[in-house]
Formats: C-alpha cells, sequence, structure tokens
C-alpha cells in the first residue's frame, strides 16, 4: 500500500472496556472531518469488523455528538479476534487460522486509506504486524491497568481509581460500625496501580499489590497492632494479582473451570479465611469486578482521550504511521509501535508513591 | 419501672449498616435537647453496650455536627449481642447465657429514663421483649432490604437502589460493548425489592427474585430471541435469595464453609454457569456486596430518618412506649412492637411493580 | 373523532425540561409495541410539533434504547407553543393565533389515534381543551417543583432534590472553613418543595420558603445566637419564590430587563445584602439554576416515570380518555384532567414536615 | 531561630476553600507522628491562629482520621489575616498593623519548631516574609484555578474540574430539549484553566478564557452557523475573567456594591445580554459558584495532597526552610518561596490544549 494521499480513514476499537473510547472515536471523528475533510469508516468489534463482512459503518459528525460522556464504545469490541490467528469453531473443534490476507483485502475494498486502532497491547500488537504487511496505521494505547510503559498514563484509569475509591469509601463507615476488616479486590493482574492509588485515596490501612508479595502472618499482626491501639477495624485493598511470598497461603484454592474466574476463590477470599483464623474480628470480602471498567469517564479522562483522538489523526496527516501516540508529561508524544508494547510499567517498591504510604502508617503486608 | 418524668434517654443501632443510622442519631439528640430538654446517652455496639461496661458516652448536640450525610452509625453496632441469649466463648466452646437483667441494671445505673432502639426484626424483637420486662422504650425500623410489612419504607433502601443503579449503568456499557449477558448479583435473601427496583430503574432484561422462581431455560430462551432480534446483550439482575422451580439448578454447589458465604457460589454464579452451556455469549457476574450497604444517604432517606429520629422522641414524650414509628404514607405514624416484627413485606408477583416490568417486555425467567 | 380501535398513538413533552422525561418516552413506547402491538409517533418539541409541519417521527422499539438514564426529551421540548394561543411574530409586532384547527388536521393526516401528553399545568390545560374538542388524549403531569395536588410526587423532583442536596453537601464545608453564612437559592417560586427538603436533607439551619413569609431581624437574629454558641456558620436555604414578611425587604432591587431575571437580584442577593449590614460575617450566595432540571434521573424517579409511561398506554387502550395518571401512594391512579391542574400544592406551614424541621431546630426566619 | 532539633510543628491552612486541604493535614500529622515522633499543633484560622490567643489545638494520630475524604479544612481558614497588615476595626475606622512580631513570640510561646503553611500566593508570600524574620517553614501550594507556575498541578483542581464538567453535563440535555444557548460562568479571574478544561471535557462549543479576549460578533456567528447546521443549541463555557477584544461588550455593567461582586453582572450575563439581541435563541446563564470549592476531593487530588504532605513534613526533617512543595511530574520536588509565588501560569493561545479544542472545532469567540 503505497503512501497516498489520506481521503477515509477506518478507526476500531478492540480489547477491554475502558472509560473514554468513545472519547476517542469522537475527536478522531471531528478532527479527520473538520480539521482534514476526511471521511471516516467505524469498524466494528475489533478486528472482527475487517475480517467478517457487514460490520463497518460511515461515521459523520453527527454520529459523535454526545459519546463524549458515555462509558463503553459505540464500535463495539472484541477481546479475542486476532486475524493473524483467528480462531473458529469448526464441528466440535477450535481451529485457529491466518486471515490477515482477508484484512488486507477488506481494508482496500473499504477504499480505507489509513486505520486508527484503539486497544491494549494485544490489539497494538497486532497493528504493528498489520503495519508491516503495509497498513499506514497508527495507535491509541488503552490499558485501564495503567501499565503500559510507553505512556506516562492512559486513559480510563483516572475513572477506574474514582470508582475504586467511591467504593471503598462506602464501605469503610461499614467497616468502622461493625468493627470489620474489610478486603476489596481490585483490578490488576500484573500491576499494583489501581490497589496502590485507590487504596492511597480511600485511607486503606493494608495495601496488596504484585510488585510486593505479602506475609499473611505480617498483615494479621498489623491488623491486632491495630486493635490494640483501639482501631477495630481495617481496610485491606489488594490488587487481583498480588501474591503471598514463597506461595505461602495455606488456605485451598477454590477453582471451578466453568464459572468466572475473576471471582471465585480470588486473592481476595483467600486472605480473608486466613485472616479469620488468626484474628478475632469478622472479614468480609467485596471484588469490584466490572464496575471498574465502565461508567462516565472523569474529566481528565475525557481530555486525554481527546487529545489521543487528535494526535491520532495528526500522526496520520504527517504521515507517521507505525507509531502510538502517548503521553509525556506534559505533552502528548508517539513511540514506535515496536516500542510501544515491549514493556509492563510496574509499581517501583522502592518508589516514591509506596514510600508516601508507608510514611504515612500503612503497611504492604511485608 | 414506673413511667416516671423523664430526663435523659438512651439511644442504640444494632443489626446491619444501613445508609441513615446517623441521621437518626442526630434528629433523636437534637429534638430531645432542643424540644424537651433532656440529656442524651449513646450506647455503643448495639445491646452490648448495655451488656459490658464502658460503652456508654453523652451524646450533646455538637455531637451530631455533620453527621446526616455520613454513612454507618457514630454509635456502632453488633449483629449479635442478644441479651436474652448472648454467646461467650469461655475454653473452646461457646456458651449462650440469659443477661437481660445485667441490662435492667445497667439502664438503672445509667439513670435512662428511657430507650430508643434502631434497627431490624432481631433488634426490635428485643426491645420488645425488654418493653415486656419494663423498659419504657420505643424502636426505629431499619431493613435496607425494606422488607418490613409494618412500615411502606424505611431508610437506607433508597440508597441502595440508587448504589445498585448506578453500579448496572456502569456494568450496561460494558455489556453492550462486549456483546455480553451481564448478571449483576443484589441483595435481596427473602424480599426481592432491590432487584426489582433496581432491575426496572438501570433497564434490566431480566430479573430475577426470591417471589418468582425461575426457569433457566426460559431465561436462555429470552437471552437467544434477543440475539435473534440483533440485541448482542443482556442484563439480568438477581436477587441473592432468588431461586429456581422445583430447584431445577443442575449445576454444582461452590460452598465452602471458610469463606464469605455471600459471594462463594452464590446464585449469580451457578446462573452463569447455566447460561455458558446454553447460549453463546461471554457471561461475567459481579456481586454487589457490601458498597449497597454504605456511603452517603440519598436526600429522601436523610428526611425520612430525621422523621422517624423526630417521631421517635415524640413518642417516649408522649408515653407511647413499646411502639416502633413507621411511615404510613404520606403520614409517619406508630404500630405496637408485636405487629412491628410479624410478618415479611414481599413482592407480589400479580403487583403493580412487576405488571409495569413486564408490560416494557423485562421477562422474570417465568 | 370517534372511539375506533387505536393502531397509532402519538406522544410529546412540553414545558420546563424534568429528569424522567425520556423514561416515560421509553416506558410509552415500550409497551404501546410489545403489550398492544400499536405504532407510536414522536411529536418533537411539544405541541409546535402538531402546528409546524417535518416535526414528528416514528419511535420504534430501539429508538429508546439506553434513554432511561439520560436528562432531557428525545423528542425536544418548547415553553410556549400553545395551539390556542400560538405567537408569532410578524413585521415587528408579536401576533397571537388560534391554530388548534391546524393541530386536529395533522392529527389527522399522522393517522394518530390517541395522543399522550407529558407536561406540566400548561401542557395539560392544552391538553383538556384537546380532548375537548375531540382527541382521545391522557396526560403525564410533570412538574419538577411537585406542586400539582392531583399526584402525590411527581418524577423530577427526588433527582431535583438530590442534585440540591449534593450542592448544599459542597458548600457547607466551606462555610465551616470560612466560617461563612452560605445562602443556596434553589427553585420553587410557589411552592417551598424542594427547599424545606433540600434543607432537611443538607442540614440547613435556617429554610425559607414562600409558605413561610420571613423576617429579616428574626434571620440576623437566629445567626447572631449562633455565633454566640460558636456556630461561626450558617447555611440558609432559599426558595425563589420566598417572600419577606408585609414586604420588608429594605434593600434596592436590582432589575435588568436585559438579564436573566431568574438570577439577577434575586431573593437570595437580597437576603445577603441584609445579612452583611446587620451580622459580622461574610456572607456569599450561590443560585442553584439549571442544575437542578438536569442530570440522569434518580432510580425513584426512573421507576415512577416508567410507571407513568406504563400507566397512560393502559389509559389509552381502555378508552379512559381525557385524564391524567397520577400517583396515590403506593398506586398509580387517574384524575380528570380538569381536576388536574386546578390547585397548587403547597407546604402547609403547620404540616408535618415543617414541624420536624422546627423540631431539630430549623428556623423559618418567622 | 537557630536550627534545633525538631520535636514540635504547627501547621495552618489559609486562603480560599480547595479540596484535598484536609488530606494535606492528614498526611501531615500521620507523617510527623509515624515517621518522625513529632508533636503536631493545628493552628486555627491560616495566621489569625498565630496573632489572636486560644486558637490552637494539639492534632493527634485520632484527630485526623476520617478526614481524607472531606471538604473543608479542619484547621478553618481565613482569608484576610495578614500577620504584616492585619486590620482591625477600631471606633468605625478600618486600621492595619503589622503584628508579626507577635507571631514570632506565639511561635516561642507554643514551642512550635517548624511551621507547615498550606495556602495560595498570598498565604505563601507572608510565609516567605516570616521565613525571612527567622521561621523555620516550608510551604504547600493550594490553588484551585492551578495558576502557579512553580508546580505542574495542585490539588483541588481535579476536583472542581470534575464538579463544573457533572454540572455542564447536567445543563447540556437541557440545552438540546430546549434549543437554548446555556452559558456557565465558571471560575478563573487570570487563568483560563478551569474553562478550558471543563469545555474540554463536557463537550462545550464555546470557550472563554481570559488569555484569549472573545469578540461578540464572533460568538453569535458561530451560534448562527451551528443553528444553520440543525444545531439548536450551544454550550458557552466562560471563565469568570474571560475579556472582551477591546472592551467591546456594550451592555452596561451591573455592579452593586453592598452584593457578591462574583454573581451580580457577572461576565455571563453580559455575553447572553449580547447574544439574546443577535440570535434567535433562548439564552439562559449559570454562575456554578461556590460549589467548584466545596466537595469531596477526587482521587488524584487525595493522592496529590497527601503526597505534599509528607514532602513538607520531609522537607522540615531535612532542614530545608523557606521552601515550597511542588509537582514536576511525575515527581514531587521543592523550590524557593521566592520562586513559588513570581509568576501567574496562565494558558497558552499557541499551547497544545487550545489546539487540541480547535481541532475538534470549539470556537474560543476570536
Amino acid at each position: 500500500m503505497e503512501n497516498k494521499k489520506i481521503e477515509k480513514i477506518g478507526v476500531l476499537t478492540a480489547g477491554g472496556d475502558c472509560p473514554g473510547l468513545n472519547a476517542v472515536i469522537r475527536a478522531v471523528v471531528k478532527t479527520a472531518i473538520v480539521e482534514y475533510g476526511w471521511k471516516v469508516i467505524g469498524i466494528r468489534d475489533g478486528y472482527e469488523g475487517l475480517i467478517l463482512k457487514g460490520k463497518t459503518q460511515p461515521l459523520l459528525y453527527d454520529h459523535v455528538k454526545g459519546i463524549l460522556s458515555w462509558g463503553g464504545t459505540i464500535l463495539g469490541t472484541s477481546n479475542r479476534a486476532n486475524p493473524f490467528a483467528y480462531t473458529i469453531k469448526q464441528g466440535g473443534k477450535v481451529i485457529t487460522e491466518d486471515r490477515s490476507s482477508i484484512v488486507l483485502e477488506r481494508i482496500k475494498e473499504l477504499e480505507i486509506d489509513a486505520l486508527i486502532v484503539i486497544g491494549g497491547d494485544g490489539t497494538l500488537s497486532i497493528g504493528k504486524q498489520l503495519y508491516e504487511l503495509g497498513v499506514p496505521l497508527v495507535g491509541v494505547p488503552k490499558t485501564i491497568d495503567n501499565d503500559l510503559s510507553a505512556t506516562d498514563i492512559t486513559f480510563g484509569f483516572d475513572t477506574a481509581l474514582n470508582t475504586a475509591t467511591e467504593a471503598i469509601d462506602k464501605i469503610r463507615t461499614t467497616a468502622e460500625s461493625h468493627h470489620r476488616v474489610m478486603i476489596v479486590e481490585v483490578m490488576g493482574r500484573y500491576a499494583g496501580w489501581i490497589a496502590l492509588q485507590a487504596g492511597l485515596a480511600s485511607g486503606a490501612d493494608i495495601i496488596l499489590i504484585p510488585e510486593i508479595p505479602f506475609n499473611l502472618d505480617k498483615i494479621c499482626e498489623v491488623i491486632n497492632e491495630r486493635v490494640q491501639c483501639g482501631r477495630t477495624s481495617s481496610i485491606i485493598v489488594v490488587a487481583e494479582g498480588a501474591k503471598p511470598e514463597g506461595g505461602n497461603v495455606v488456605v485451598k484454592m477454590i477453582v471451578d473451570e466453568s464459572t468466572d474466574a475473576i471471582r471465585l476463590g480470588g486473592i481476595g477470599d483467600q486472605i480473608a479465611a486466613a485472616i479469620r483464623d488468626k484474628v478475632h474480628l469478622e472479614t468480609r470480602v467485596t471484588v469490584l469486578g466490572h464496575i471498574q471498567r465502565g461508567g462516565s469517564p472523569s474529566s481528565f479522562d475525557r481530555i486525554l482521550s481527546t487529545r489521543f483522538g487528535v494526535a491520532a489523526v495528526e500522526l496520520l496527516a504527517e504521515g507517521k504511521f507505525g507509531r502510538m501516540v502517548c503521553l509525556k508529561s506534559p505533552n502528548i508524544d508517539s513511540v514506535p509501535l515496536s516500542e510501544a508494547v515491549q514493556k509492563l510499567k510496574t509499581v517501583d517498591p522502592q518508589g516514591e508513591l509506596v514510600h508516601i504510604a508507608r510514611s504515612i502508617g500503612v503497611s504492604f503486608g511485608d
């Protein structure tokens, strides 16, 4: 695909839900139309919209009216549709096929001159591969966990943080009235950003994150010390990916393949079971789950999404394909897609935020 | 205890958490002091504050400043302390004793002339027994599930409803973007008020309540019909106490005694497992849990709590002991404690709200 | 127009904005389609959509998807378009004409068999006149001020109340930190429901409503007494229609015809000016204004709106024209349109809510 | 005052209200006690607490329990008490005196070894003067307008932004339903940060800020063009300090010395008056006012406040007096107080945010 003048662009959203996706789409559509006079095609359900037929629609100026404040994505998304390893069920079996050539054809058929893909590292990796096959393309990073190293922060995180903090605020008064240990499990499989920041923002007593292995005895010790000071309630905020030192959680794992893995037998439950044995306080677990991914984006996220959307269109206009927009505070910048997804950004156990938390008396269970 | 002139009253909160408890306390204290010139003693942690020593405090006017908007209760609460069956651990064993005589002595020691007890049916039943032993006492009903037949509505319910609805609003956009079935499990062990009203308020497609046994095949049929109309997402709001017709949930129960019974293997998980077998849509479960009991009370709940608190003090002033304040819309009224806790108020399967829901296309899985 | 079988209905919204309008429209459309198989025509911008051409659109099931939680009305509204006294500008002059015959023609052209009009007393009065001209029609009452006597409560009020209370909650901490008198002016020209209830819900010290004329000296006295008790801040919630006893506000009126009459020189400002003279505390005014009419409806309002919408369709199906749906707690009922708009429902100065407020120490400035 | 070992510190808050003040106080108290074993004295009502007697209190660990999420400041504040120019009324006259020597004495009496002052440029300037007189002191910057050049961002701004955006979200649906021009006046006397960002976050059509003088004819032209495209509503977000090009607002100013200068005859009203003359759309003004300064701080603000509080204590511990903590993203840093208050940070009319806004079609009225 030669580098021809752009007249029509496509845009798609892929991966897990994240507040701000619609704000990006809106900014892309408005900028493309207002500033450059391009047409915009909306591709539905992530890359699936480039594999199957009938999953595209023109996006006009009025289609994006009002969507700035909406959660979700008007284009739909798909977690799984990978053109390079597309899985279908045939007979009783699951077959994986490379459908990337179909995607290239479809792009040609649709007369799309350039593509904006909005998604997480999976989505951006596929984008990189498509770019290497000649598709003029830029990426917009999306990760609610804020764990992409190539951007200071991504949209959706601030909203998720506010949702988690508000939920913990509600749980706190019950903890205090009932003299309970309240464990709140938040998102964060590999990085503890939400747990750490929601814990700080909600005044958690103990914060458990994947980057700092915890010790159950230590946690119980902290709670017991608090009881001795007359503090008969404690709030523990735990990232779903938090892990004990050397795997010493002695309670049995609760695994059920047929059910929702996020909830059953989660780390929160395991810690609760251990605390119930060793501390004479009622202990309750709340798993915040999907509410963290939804809702109207915060002001910060709406603005960041808008900046990313405008910047993505400008990258296309400048012919800077194969790149991802990012925030290098306070500026919007871009990096090659190849760099974009290389490294996970995790919490530095020696970093400032952990130090701050320890200074005000928060325990990390270590 | 003869019916002497009141100079000092006691107030306690007992049972599960509920937004509006502090607003009742505030109204009791302000009215007692401003209108009647009484002293008020706060009794901590429910009836435990009348069994153990050192758990009372004077409540002055300025102690209740600002608490109108707080969740929880500044007096603390206790789910379990029953003076007539007080459980203690002795050696390794749990012993149950009648401590009601201690309570009567303590009330005499504290020179409390009358008592206001704020709580659910357990709390009010104990109140009734104490009243029969001669304690001049009135009750204020508290049930977040809104299942007391003696009052049209209780405080806390409106707040819980708003919390549940806001959470489902957040989950809806993800459901739509991802073409998922989202199951949201809300409170309601015996009565489906929260599920029914939060379902109506959030536009749920299927609402499952204890009063209407559901049929899993029917649920799957409804979802599949929706898919055929192009509606690739569905929201199911399920009360924790919802039950299948004739017990035909065929998935295995997930029970773990050492963990939080509310969450693990809850009804939401069981329905999800069944749907995953029969419907080709991703299905996710969110258990709202404790956030429904916390948070700043809604305007409605703040006002109702205030009305209840003032009315309780007035009942005392009029010597109308052994009664519970209640709402007979639009008026505040009172009923004997003996009537107050007799009957559970459940959703009428033939009633107006269920009819309304069916009229706009909601299924009850029946 | 004879009472023929209904196949197609029209629906319109008129008058000031009110959270819950979209929820009514959604319930009307769903019930009409799902339960009765009728077609629904949306009429834009109130009665104007029946006077001018090109202002109608079919409302299909999917058109109302998601609107349950939206503020505003997808049909638009108009405050002023009265078919019986339609004002147009001709030359430089404003002319008023009777266009009701056009409305009757338009209804015939559109093959609308029955009409649902959603609005306040103005809208319903027009509805009554159209009904008397033979239009099969029912009304749904809408008044954010909750001042219609024919219904216990209307949708929108609970949301407005929550908005006002949340705003006053925010202002309270500033009042306390800065030792200020904060005056918050809320809606309520003729009835003080919002001021009274938002005042109760936010812990206001002084509440001023149209039904209880206030005395500026008394207000200053209350504030000064509070200062002497060490309470250096006071919150005054005032309905826009509150009035002094015998017109003794001695500050000059601030009137500017070219500007927004609601804000400039409002009652809040006048009271502030008087307080500044007599009390040594900084005094600030906030006029909540239009935010009270917007926003996503509360759970209560979404449910009530849905009940009203379903009930309105059922009235049509039963041929009960010329009536308005209403709430006679806890049931939905209906009354003739002629009764519906007769009497304003105002706060009873001797009623329970005022009594409650006084019991906890609130002053009404009288 | 020699640089002796710290055993006791004082903390005060001064200037206008700002969400996050309590979070700073909490972090200061916790860090001082937990990390350093210092005592903390709370000084009430800003510098006034160092001028008058009886305005201090010990701040223990439990005094700051729960205040993280509160708006306002538990220490109170004062806009005006300047030790170097303290104004008192004597007879009928206002006298200004230098009371700084009293402040130095009071600090000695209280045995305060070091001071943390939390406030805006006025507060920090006084802090700088006290430091120059020998008081070991550090500052924490507070400005809800985000207009201090020495820090990337200050706490309170994010909360104010969310409050403004949520309010505009509510107003938007009314604007659309009623085909109105809605003008929303937000804070920002010298810098347009809130207007610009709340405008971006709420999808405003026109944003007016002090840094870009506007032209009323241009504004009317933009609205009329929108009408011609069928967009019958427009949202204008205007900073209170926005100014027309060359002062060409032709409507008369509405000034009343005895009333609240922020509201009466504000820029919003003036623009509305001009639009009403030239555009055939109803126009309404809402002045958000004091709600922007109150409310529970957002997660971001709670975290930033906590970081500032911890960092301030650490500066004291390191003996780095005369400095102000600040954010140099992503790190906390510090600058000399002399630099801190030199320069106002204003919106760059050529900067990225303005560019972004223009790219999506926002007009600045220029």
